[in-house]
């Protein structure tokens, strides 16, 4: 171990209470990004963030105001000709707390109750923000570090980041860098450190069918008018085949096959058949023939019916036969598949199988593409090396099955892969009452990283800085 | 002709302007069955027909009270020791007249326009009720009838006959008669007399699926949980083959086939499909290979979804996996099937077809068996020869693909079947803002119903009364 990193290492160790106190001291601030009385403390969020970037000596610290919360930037050189540069991504908002009658101590004021500190946003992410600053601050305060820093801290991650397109457009050059770090996911498991690889994407439409003029009765036109609810069933129904495959011509013809290694390491996450029946209490699990469910629930593309809606749904009987059908539909993407050919897609599936007894339409509501990072990239072997270093197992290669609007945008605007990672663990109660921060984790998390930020200048760095 | 019946047709023509003046004072009474504010204007209806029937010379006519409007009943003994006995259903309540600015002249003072008299409840069914009473006072007023009558006028059909079921069971000593009634049918066109000759009966589910414990995300769930509304798709899908034909196992094994005579007096409906693209402008007809529309809606039996829900049905996207779907699903019957068997075929459909990744229940809301009049009983030959002498074509025999409670239940309980007629026409507007009566068919219907008593006394009378 050189001498850098075990002053760092001990900086962490000796001040780990400093940082505990510092932690409460953000989730203290309720910052919850819905809430439209929130916006004092929204600023005071931000100021704290900002606060704490300036001690560390990073600069050109800025509160960037959006149409609603504002962004924190900054920026640290490390002075080293060939040093790469990491985008630091967090929030500082969160959840709102309610319903609060549910929670054993506030949710403002954060306690300690054996391993865990119980506060909202204690997970989710002021506990996984404070880890980065406090690693990078254990390394500053005894050396340099060897990687140029960017940092984007938001203030609408708890409400679907809707200004930070935009923000990522205007301020591009102030955020450029050759990977991102987002420590927004979490670890699997407290014994299995974790990376989370890809996001699937998302392809959301709405399929709205048009039978006659208005709603008809059924026994007068039953029989003779095709039923715009039943025409939905039957598309919907041809969409996936008896195999539990997606039908939509071309849709898998993107999708990058699963290696035996990519198998191999999806395999570790303790996500088997087991798990998801305890976690949905589902009778009996479903999907794609041939892929267990963790490479079904985050590699494999699927389509979801999220909402139907025809006729009559009040309570008992009314015997409309119905003028108009809808469902909302989604499909979640893996590499490579594009929002925009799923639509395509869609539209060639409708043009091929809707009946000419119904019109219909398609709006697209939402889209994003899938988001991968070649796990051979210096910085992913260098968190994962700094992994095995602390827990002593190799982490695990995770694929979430959900989207982070924030990656998938510095890849769209600014081409920018993101290591995803974190030290929330599945139990946290996320977003739920009692939420909580396992701290041995979370002090593992710390070591982590900054074992992280030394193998990443180790790897890429070129010696001793220029200053 | 005889003596008797052309007395009564006299003086149904010299007292023609009487008849529609008293079908004025009705109209103007606005007996709207659904307006809680209108018990008043209920009890003033009821008490006019009883008021009728008490000029007529019926006994013991009496306002029956029920939960909600009263019924008005009564009783003519023809004194023939054989004689039939017919009971005359009918209904004072009125729909609701909103919206009244679409009205050309006030819904509840009714004006004659051309050969029409518009007016709420002209059409449906104060003139039809007028009608049947100016037949009989036609006859009673100059000679005998030769049949029975018995008295059935309800206030409850426009808001779907509540009270009726429990009526019918304990006033069953007052209403027992060999046949009923009802001119609440209509006609098909001003130059084809109807004679409806049967109804579909019906049988309405709600299927429910239940998937996971609670709405999960499609992103992390998705792929590995089967979607309820999928398998809802899937279910209902599958109940119809590539011909229309429902696969419910045994759906038609009691469905009576159609005989060439039934077929040809079907294909006299002018209801062709230009008739019902015209009516519904549904893009294209669909329905059971081999049939024509006017046997598909009214002589074959259907499977509708009368309404779907699941998930997120709002603006916009929700990437829900939703725990729960439902279906609205009813059937239309014809004889001799059984809502109940019904109900026990979609139960083993779904036990066949269901996978075991959801569970299923199925509530049924409604069931009514269908209801037929044998066409060669002597009171419909009676009726179809009075059509013929006074319109010189043979009356349509048309078959109803909607159900009426009331002939339902005077089958269920009486064992008793409906002649089901009227002199309604197809663009009266009922339900509708200028709800109106065509002058010149309610003339005739009122000569028709002349010689339909004229006709039944012949048939099954025997000679003149015993007083």
């Amino acid at each position: 171990m050189s001498q850098n990193l075990s002053q760092a290492l001990d900086y962490a160790r000796n001040n780990h209470q400093r940082f505990l106190e510092e932690l409460k001291e953000l989730i203290r601030i309720p910052s919850v990004s819905t809430d439209p009385q929130s916006a004092a403390e929204m600023e005071k969020a931000a100021a704290w963030v900002a606060d704490q970037l300036r001690a560390l000596g990073v600069s050109e610290v800025a509160i960037c105001p959006t149409a609603r919360h504002p962004v924190v930037c900054g920026e640290y050189r490390c002075g080293l000709p060939a040093a790469p540069t990491l985008l630091v991504y967090g929030h500082y908002d969160v959840q709102p707390a309610e319903p609060l009658e549910l929670w054993q101590s506030p949710p403002f004021e954060p306690t300690v109750r054996g391993e865990y500190l119980f506060g909202r946003g204690a997970s989710d992410m002021k506990g996984q923000l404070l880890a980065g600053l406090k690693a990078i601050e254990a390394i500053l305060r005894n050396n340099h570090l060897r990687v140029n820093l960017r940092f984007l801290i938001e203030g609408e991650e708890e409400i679907g980041s809707p200004s930070l397109k935009q923000f990522i457009e205007e301020y591009q050059h102030r955020l450029r860098a050759d990977v991102a770090l987002n420590l927004d996911s979490g670890i699997v498991a407290p014994d299995l450190p974790t990376i989370t690889v890809s996001l699937r994407g998302l392809a959301y439409f709405e399929l709205r069918l048009y039978g006659a003029a208005g709603d008809l009765h059924s026994g007068t036109f039953g029989g003779v008018v095709h039923n715009p609810a039943q025409v939905l069933c039957e598309l919907i129904a041809g969409m996936h085949d008896r195999q539990g495959r997606v039908t939509l011509p071309g849709f898998y013809d993107r999708v990058r096959p699963l290696s035996q290694a990519e198998r191999e390491d999806l395999a570790r996450i303790p996500q088997d058949e087991a798990y998801f029946l305890k976690t949905t209490a589902a009778p009996a699990l479903f999907g794609e023939e041939g892929y267990t469910p963790a490479e079904r629930a985050g590699a494999r593309p699927t389509l979801e019916v999220n909402g139907l809606y025809s006729g009559y749904i009040g309570e008992g009987s009314k015997t409309v036969l119905p003028a108009y059908a809808m469902a909302k539909i989604s499909c979640r993407l893996v590499p490579d598949q594009d929002p925009n050919e799923v639509h395509e897609q869609l539209l060639a599936y409708l043009r091929e199988h809707a009946p000419r007894t119904v019109r219909w339409e398609v709006v697209q509501w939402a889209g994003s593409p899938p988001a991968a990072i070649d796990p051979h990239r210096p910085e992913v072997a260098a968190l994962q090396r700094a992994m095995e270093q602390v827990w002593g197992v190799k982490p695990a290669f995770k694929r979430e099955g959900g989207s982070i609007p924030v990656v998938a945008q510095l890849k769209e605007i600014l081409g920018m892969p993101t290591i995803l990672s974190g030290f929330g663990l599945p139990d946290d109660n996320l977003h739920a009452p009692n939420e909580r921060l396992h701290l041995p984790t979370w002090k593992r998390g710390i070591e982590t990283l900054i074992r992280f930020f030394d193998n990443l200048g180790v790897t890429v760095g070129e010696g001793a800085p220029a200053e």
